[in-house]
């Protein structure tokens, strides 16, 4: 038998492993209990918690059990704010106070095609602001910021904290590897969820993603959001509360955040892989690309700039007359990346053709995303490598005319053997159908605090 | 990122740790999903995930997430089913058959000073049905029916399957540890639980004491579910709900199962810890002892006789005349104890008297159960042994007048250090008012498949 929730005096008797010892103050069956029955956690107990799981004091299991209960019961205002301000201090923060402009970070959900941050980050540095990307590796079907630049020969992901600075101060603009001291409380708690079913939750998605941003120290934030399909939260309601919980979360940390719900129920661009769409993203820079990924780009750019101070920037004009690829070609030399040098591209191709005239009515980003990964432009285990021609690249896009024959899209990779699987996830992906798809909008809404 | 639910082609691509692997058929990532998505679990897939974690391919963690899910969103029938099914088929399987007489079981789900295994037992066996009474230490504030025999000198808990059978044959009667081969997966699952929070899942609860019963091979098993202030579930609704549950479940399995209802929210009898409570038990097989041990003794040898298919047993006559008394006796020396050796007593004392007239309208079970066990009647880890000798005598019940002065209970132990903490425990856990408390039934309901 085990002690009873709320039972006097039980909790210094209890004989359970997460007992207190004399040492630590709380207990963390304790804490897990109150989240389970809806209690409120004193605020303490909850920075207990996560200090304790970092130190590995309190166990994965208890922590998974906690996580499990965060997902299903959900989190007030208050709570997710000390579990963020929690895994901040689980580590170390940054600031670019010195840096004498503002900083402006944005940060992506993840989407299939999504590579918004390469054209976005030079295009708004190239204002004046500094633009402080740290970055993630991609796992899973949507892709790494990290793992596109690094098509590029020479690039370079790791930065020390000084070159980091140094770049932020020169050029404005640095996408590089975060460091492993922000947040580690937060790393922890991610591979726990990845494997434990406990990633939806959006009280640990929205502290997850924001410890990492307010340690990194940032005056202001924008948030790509996304739903539909290829997003990680697909219905727009949960993808609308997640940016609000974030926005909040902003808000109640001292950095002005704004959200923009974004559409990714088909891929964005063209270009689905890494080599690829670095290639799509010096089009953007070069005035050219794809609609969406300008529209977007554009859209992301303006909000960062709004939050710098600059809210009439002409930032079309940045993309038009090269100084956005100035900024760029500038920065991927600053991380001995050549950004003259020709990418990869992949041995081996397959294309898909239309079997019937008509409109495309349908490019589903999920299948989309799984066939890239499959050929190689994802990876399934944190240590594995991709491969940077790999990929989809699409001719057409819903809503365009297609006759049949014509090719609809081209499948990349480094070794025939894997067409037959990425084709397999796009059975029933796209539609050809006799009349044009209505229009949606690609930004759906924006919400600020 | 990681992969999202029931997307197409997910489970086979998947990098995390639960992916299948190509030897293992079914993923924990998404059972736990299933389970937390409300969503119905395949009945292969809940088998595997149980078979997994005991091999340890399922992780604490995932296990951990996996029972929260449980706790917080239930789970049917069927699925209860197949959980304890899963239970059962970890270890190996008893069976009785070869007895020749009707087998019947008892479990009590625990509570302050329940010692009524101890003459029902023999009481039971006295009408020549085979009682195999498995059973376990205590941990927290309800004792463990294996300490309290053991206060009797030379006494021994662990016996042969070869002598527990034998011992059956002869006398009816045995009470013993259940051997590590009872359902595995169940000790495991239960030590996670009782570091994360999870135990109070009704369904777990159900599986976990029901899987050991029937893994038992018992024809017929009779509950008593607790409710009140000591009790595992103190509410009178979740334990009717465990009741259910488990005879459901018997009823599913093909033991026949019916379960009392009792309250829980006062100590039962006057005797709570380990020593006084052999010497009160023997009280009752002498034909004497408080009238809510008798009551409820003679309640549950009903049950048990009438679901060995003995209906009109004169289970009171088998008390008065020594019948039960007998069997006591041969069942404790064939475990080589010594029924006429004198008991320990505590080598220190302390008495509570009343502070007023009155009536003692209240006295709270839980905070008695502590003070015993904070006395050293009890352990807090499951390596610490237990003091036979501590433990409070109550003088008074519930509805007893007492005057000014009157010794109201009794503490013992082995150090008067002890005194204090176990004292602080029963602050405010009884109370002398005008008037006697209004009579309430001890057995409250009775439920049946």
């Amino acid at each position: 038998m085990t002690s009873v929730a709320g039972s006097p005096g039980m909790a210094d008797a209890a004989g359970s492993a997460g007992a207190p010892t004399g040492v630590e103050p709380f207990d963390a069956i304790d804490v897990i209990r109150a989240q389970r029955d809806r209690r409120p956690i004193p605020e303490d107990a909850l920075r207990w918690l996560v200090d304790a799981y970092t130190r590995g004091y309190v166990t994965d299991a208890q922590m998974s059990a906690f996580a499990m209960a965060v997902l299903l019961n959900g989190m007030d205002r208050d709570g997710i704010r000390v579990l963020t301000d929690a895994m901040i201090a689980s580590g170390e923060r940054m600031s670019f106070a010195g840096l004498g402009k503002p900083t402006v970070d944005k940060h992506s959900t993840g989407g299939v095609g999504d590579k918004i941050t390469l054209p976005l980050a030079p295009l708004v540095a190239s204002f004046g602001v500094a633009v402080p990307q740290l970055s993630g590796r991609g796992l899973g079907h949507t892709g790494g910021t990290l793992d596109k630049l690094e098509a590029i020969p020479g690039w370079r992901a790791a930065l020390s904290n000084d070159e980091m600075f140094a770049q932020l101060r020169d050029l404005g603009a640095v996408i590089c590897a975060a460091g492993s001291g922000l947040a580690p409380a937060d790393k922890k708690l991610y591979a726990l969820r990845d494997v434990t079913g406990t990633v939806e939750a959006i009280p640990l998605i929205a502290s997850s993603i924001m410890s990492k941003k307010i340690a990194e120290g940032t005056d202001a934030l924008v948030l790509d959001v996304k739903f539909g399909s290829g997003a990680f939260l697909p219905e727009l309601d949960r993808a609308r509360e997640l940016a609000r919980t974030m926005v909040a979360l902003g808000a109640d940390s001292g950095v002005r955040t704004a959200a923009l719900l974004t559409d990714m129920s088909t891929p964005l661009g063209l270009a689905i892989g890494n080599a690829n769409e670095v290639r799509e993203s010096v089009e953007v820079l070069a005035g050219g690309g794809p609609a969406d990924v300008v529209e977007l780009t554009v859209a992301l750019a303006r909000e960062m700039l709004a939050a710098a101070g600059n809210a009439d920037a002409d930032v079309e004009a940045a993309l038009r007359d090269g100084r956005a690829m100035d900024t760029w070609r500038a920065m991927i030399r600053a991380q001995d990346g050549d950004p003259d040098a020709p990418l990869e591209a992949p041995r081996e191709r397959d294309e898909v053709r239309a079997d019937r005239d008509g409109y495309v009515t349908r490019m589903d980003a999920l299948p989309f995303g799984i066939a890239a990964w499959r050929l190689g432009a994802g990876r399934a285990r944190p240590q594995d490598p991709v491969i940077h021609a790999a990929g989809i690249d699409l001719r057409v896009k819903p809503g365009d005319a297609v006759r049949a024959g014509d090719v609809l899209f081209t499948l990349g990779a480094d070794d025939a053997a894997r067409f037959p699987r990425a084709l397999a996830a796009l059975d029933g992906a796209w539609e050809i159908g006799d009349t044009p798809p209505a229009r949606t909008a690609l930004v759906r809404e924006r919400i600020t605090a």
